[in-house]
């Protein structure tokens, strides 16, 4: 049983360090000045993608019990509310930062929990659903948030300098 | 063991399933007129996704071991071709009909293949390399390609009619 549950989160884990690492690629690959462009006309601009991507990584980590979010600030500004391009928003050096620290806090956490956590629920479901539907466990957000990642990756895409 | 296995195939199959129905939906809610639309300017139509969709779901048959491919002739249209306006193409009835037999086959195949099967090396890769890197069995195709879903999910979302 251990082997199985190690070999399955190798995988999910493994999908999810690709993509990011897909779509941080693409980040990188875009100027400041690229960053402030919308991935289609009347869209989100990809700064607002960075900070969303942020906001999500930040709130795993209470979801998978790795610590308290690091930058509650981002909530309100790319979760809870669409990119209005009037809005005061961290600088761009200051969110690519946090992209970055996020995605290091992410691995190191994965890397601390033991194959048994993963099968646990997470914070957000009860005892009680849980129960139930045993599928709804930390790894299954892992795997739900890797396609969020690749949701926003085909976005952001579109404005990478050498896309089709 | 089994019962490991089966937990784990189920989150799989499940975030398959969300996600292809999520791109269905906006195929769905797209209008013949629509589907002919860039996602973006100078990008692909959503005919073009429309079949790419559907011919990476035909290749996904033999890869899982589910059969030859249904449609060969969306291969050189929409997986070795970008989009070229001027190529003619299957009528869009006829590609929204794959797209949804393509789908149906494969819930089909998944629910006849037995759980140790997942765990199988897809036909794409060799036994030699299987024995090093035992994590690129079945189940892992699936997990790439419902990201590939994802990915194109966020470009279609684009020209939904009430996107943000």
């Amino acid at each position: 049983m251990a082997a199985e549950q190690e070999l399955f989160i190798k995988m999910v884990i493994d999908a999810w360090e690709k993509y990011v690492k897909r779509t941080d690629h693409i980040f990188n690959s875009l100027s400041d000045e690229d960053i402030l462009k919308e991935i289609a006309p009347g869209k989100n601009r990809a700064v607002y993608l960075l900070g969303h991507l942020t906001a999500i990584n930040d709130e795993l980590c209470p979801l998978l019990g790795l610590g308290e979010a690091a930058y509650p600030q981002l909530r309100p500004l790319f979760l809870t509310s669409p990119d209005k391009p009037g809005t005061a928003l961290p600088s761009i050096a200051e969110l690519r930062q946090f992209w970055v620290a996020s995605n290091s806090r992410l691995m190191e956490g994965f890397n601390r929990m033991e194959p048994y956590e993963w099968f646990e629920r997470h914070s957000a479901v009860s005892e009680e659903a849980f129960a139930k539907e045993p599928h709804r466990n930390k790894l299954n957000v892992l795997i739900s948030r890797t396609n969020h990642v690749s949701y926003h990756e085909g976005q952001l895409i579109l404005i990478h300098p050498s896309s089709n």
